[in-house]
């Protein structure tokens, strides 16, 4: 694994022929009253790290690019958070990769902590394959994983500064996380968590503030829970980056 | 049920305060030789006009309006399309959530007949309830079931010119299905449709060419499963504007 | 005749060697309390339907795309519409005709309902047929006419829900309209309507708002007006098409 | 008259309230071998000036900008050029009328020396009058006469490089127009100045360059046509001016 | 010297094989209460003027284009200002550029007369030699000088609407300066005009209102310190043409 | 000193009162054979580090954003460079200076490792400060200093990956720094960095690569240079952050 940061433009030429770029996509939001507002960041940062140690010298050679440390949170900002606008976030996103192909990559992997840079994520992978003679692959960190009993909390997975995040950041980042508030659901339930229907998305003005910027009760999060999500997240991570090396080697004109 | 093309203005502003407005949107793009460019348009208004039907008088009152006919297809070009790019696309559904607000509405429905629209419609739903105080709804129709049985097949849900949106049109418009080609199945399977890990999306350059533009074989198809697919797709979408309208009445200020 | 939306992409294709791609344009918007939110893209509709009828098999080979529904319509918004801006109409319009371009067709027609459409769909045309090699057609269905007497009222015409749009409506759709509310002429003139000066543009910030959205006293329209007018526009389309098939003929290289 | 480039802003301040900003716009573009590329420009300020005397101390108090000496020529990028695109042209605009307003004035003029802004300049006016409380208006210089008999060639004018503009040269700017090449009309004439079917805009990729830039015979040119033609001109434009004063004096809050 | 203006095209395209386009930027904006909104405009074109009559025969092959009038202004329009936006300007800049190149010149420098250009200027220029085979260059008036001494207050230069502009104006333009209101200088200083530390740019809103739209005390102005001024500028700029023809003649291809 | 990353967002709220707000920023682009892609966004967290750290408790509060680690970089694409174009970095600036504003802050600091990135970074301050009530300051860390020896060649300060960028390195990040290749100076001289005249600013397409992507001769550079560098410019960098916070404590209405 190489440090994009650390290499000079020849040995970038030279890893881009057959190596994968990796840039890990987080936020800067608020997460309830006891995790930092880096949390996303912090977070993918983790797995990514984990997965990494895991692949170790038999994996795919993997260029890890520095964290975009900001994200699309416009919903976050009735508290407080660093956001890009949803065209703002697209165009960072395709003058990366369009840079990396420029620079010589074939094969580029998007990795997201933040919920809300999903769908744009998902946009820009497209539309750079499209153009572009690559191959791209996105995944969001908790859609990754290989399965099995790690003790999960599906209702509560991901949801924002509940059980499932507070656990993770107990497990990876514990000097960062404060008391947690008590626990007051309130009634009803928000939408963007709950859909009325299944398959159905909906979006009510104003629901994040009523909400008070929490899915789900914080306090029943422990740091064993934490560890088993983490090791399966990067024990997911690991195996969508072998997958997605064995799936694209030999694709493109130059490698 | 009303269409808004055939209401005057008041009567706009009369429904807008209580009603939802119902927005089909669609697609043209190619669909392999036996199915036509508009398929998507063509299914997104069968199964709203199955709900509709469904929901009678009894349903919350919904205002239709005309479908948009074009989406998002730039990866069926290759043949044939009639293509807005992602931005166009973006632009044209804030305009119209927009305009719809601004002509009174507070409720808003998206239901969604084409997967490229898919990541589009949601960002514009998302950023347009952010902004104004209504709350917004999305969909593709295939996604909102009542759940039991329909005889499906889930591999090939929804896929693309093949076995699901082939017994569509065979139940609801026979007469623009073509004989289907012989099935002749590509190796690898097509990324975008098989991805290689759960939860990883990956795009190659170049794939819906070299798959010919179909995911699964279409000549598995019936008129008969396209009838139960239809019929629970619009049960689904029924009961999905129910819960929509039970869980946002009241929400805005001038209702 | 050919519907895009009932083709395969092979038809298209097939099709777009020599025919010509028709798109027709309307809007959604206020037309007074009598005519219906449609009433423009019905209209076009209408006139074009008529058209093609009077081509019969003899004319050039025709693909009617799906009508775009919705205009530019943002000096409706004081009463209801569904308004694109400026720059959304002139992105969808650039993408419709790339994308015809891309798919093969080198004759384009853009058919307008709408007058706040014109000037986009002019400047869309022009663009288009700068960058690719195409001819491109723009017209709105109430300047092309054949000439001759209709019993035709030029002060009204085209006006904004006044004698004009109510004589068609009685024509092509009489029970979508309501009866009128009595006439009350303004004082002074709306600007946009009656120019102080020959060949001057003036627009007067709030005057749709101040006329109540209305031109002229649509009570006096007839069905027999609108059925002279009717079919003049259908005879002055139908020459249009037929003297744009000829004067392009053989003028690009796949023809 | 005043000067925008001579007044202080206290000036500025005072003369908009009741005052009417007038901004020329015009081109840089090939107009054929005997031509200069600034005639729009040059023609535009020509007829202003005239205009401005006529109405001497009598008319309304009206304050010009600096021309816009570049406008909207992409057409005629295949000889020699200066461009804006449309959507540069546009932002222009806005910004200009924006910023009038801002300054104080509610009555704002745009006087056009170039077809090719044409469809730009009246977007920009509608959408400015829109949004702010403002009266604007717009006219192409060659569209607005008194009427009359001017010894004129309707099936020239306004044409490009022709008779219209090169008498008007020899009247305004004697010592920049060149000998004029032999005319040479090409066989069909080009289809955007003598369109197939009245009411039919038609644009074929390449016209422009297959005619050589020139629309019509300019050998026919005299300087007595050019001084009648501008002196009916500028007649019209101080008409134009007056009436526009009439009919929005006491519109708008400020005054 | 030549007048882009002037020419016809074939001496645009004869010119450009070897000439250097000159453009000239400036702006319209607030002055104090004795300068007027041109200011910059007719200080950059006096400059201009005099370099490439210092120039003479034996300078390089000059093609003057029309000054843009209008410049990068928001920060005046609290008392008046005719200002386009960022954004605008710097497509403005890239459409002339762009033209420029199209229409044949390979080497093209930008003259500005306005601080609130710089920037934009920089990047439009930086951003077009890298993307088209081109020399472009850019200065700011003022900054190109050839040292000596020229009586010049280096604390005031170039100020705004103070002892610079003011004495500029009272020797290029002595009938547009008005009487100077008497100097309070506020306390503190703007920081826009003396940052807070050296390198270090500060921005604090409402500062220009604040200070009254002037930088420094224009009453100590005069006309002799003007001419001083002027000519050792124009010679600054005579000088600069110099050497940006010496140093990118042969450059590129089509010389 | 605080890291955005790691408050909760009610600790963001409380700091933003009176705090400063800092965001570095950065790029990922060729440094020639011996330094790594990093070199820009590890120099400016350098000078950042050492600044807060001679800060201590008695300088005003300052909150750390996450450095930004990308920017304009397109002329380093010719090696290699993850690049924003500058649009994007505009609007990336712009949202997250807003976001600031929007969560509390009234004075942010940009701090810049990039010569790319300055112009748009000043353009962003400027026109965010226009807009909302803040005081907002901008540097690129080498042109902050205390002045003083510091044993500095002026002549190759800032240049790129020669001198002034590896001496640095060699006190900052020795472990990342290679063996230098051979010196070849070019002739001439690259126009960026050794304009033909003073005050004029040449671009010539092309430059970068001709030149071989180095400024000047690094094999020069050693750490001890490189430490006195550092310890002037963090110097600097505290005293521009003492005088930012002295020029605007109390200027805005929060605080």
């Amino acid at each position: 694994m190489f440090e994009l940061t650390h290499l000079t433009w020849r040995e970038v030429r030279e890893t881009a022929r057959t190596g994968i770029a990796l840039l890990p996509i987080g936020s800067q939001e608020q997460h309830a009253g006891h995790l930092p507002m880096g949390t996303d960041t912090l977070l993918v940062e983790a797995v990514v790290d984990a997965a990494l140690a895991e692949l170790g010298d038999d994996g795919p050679g993997v260029v890890r690019l520095p964290s975009l440390p900001f994200g699309h949170s416009p919903h976050h900002l009735f508290a407080a958070a660093v956001s890009l606008s949803a065209p703002t976030l697209a165009a960072v996103l395709a003058d990366i990769l369009g840079s990396l192909a420029e620079s010589g990559f074939r094969r580029i992997l998007v990795v997201n902590g933040h919920g809300g840079n999903d769908e744009i994520m998902r946009l820009a992978v497209k539309r750079f394959a499209l153009d572009a003679d690559v191959s791209a692959a996105a995944c969001s960190y908790w859609t990754v994983t290989e399965g099995g009993d790690d003790g999960e909390n599906p209702g509560a997975t991901p949801g924002h500064a509940g059980w499932f995040e507070t656990s993770l950041m107990l497990a990876a980042k514990p000097g960062l996380v404060r008391e947690t508030d008590p626990w007051q659901p309130v009634d009803p339930a928000p939408l963007f968590d709950k859909p009325p229907y299944p398959g159905l998305t909906v979006e009510r003005h104003g629901e994040w503030a009523r909400v008070g910027g929490t899915t789900d009760d914080a306090s029943l999060a422990t740091a064993e829970a934490g560890r088993n999500l983490l090791e399966h997240r990067a024990a997911g991570l690991a195996g969508a980056i072998r997958a997605f090396d064995a799936a694209t080697a030999h694709s493109h004109g130059n490698q």
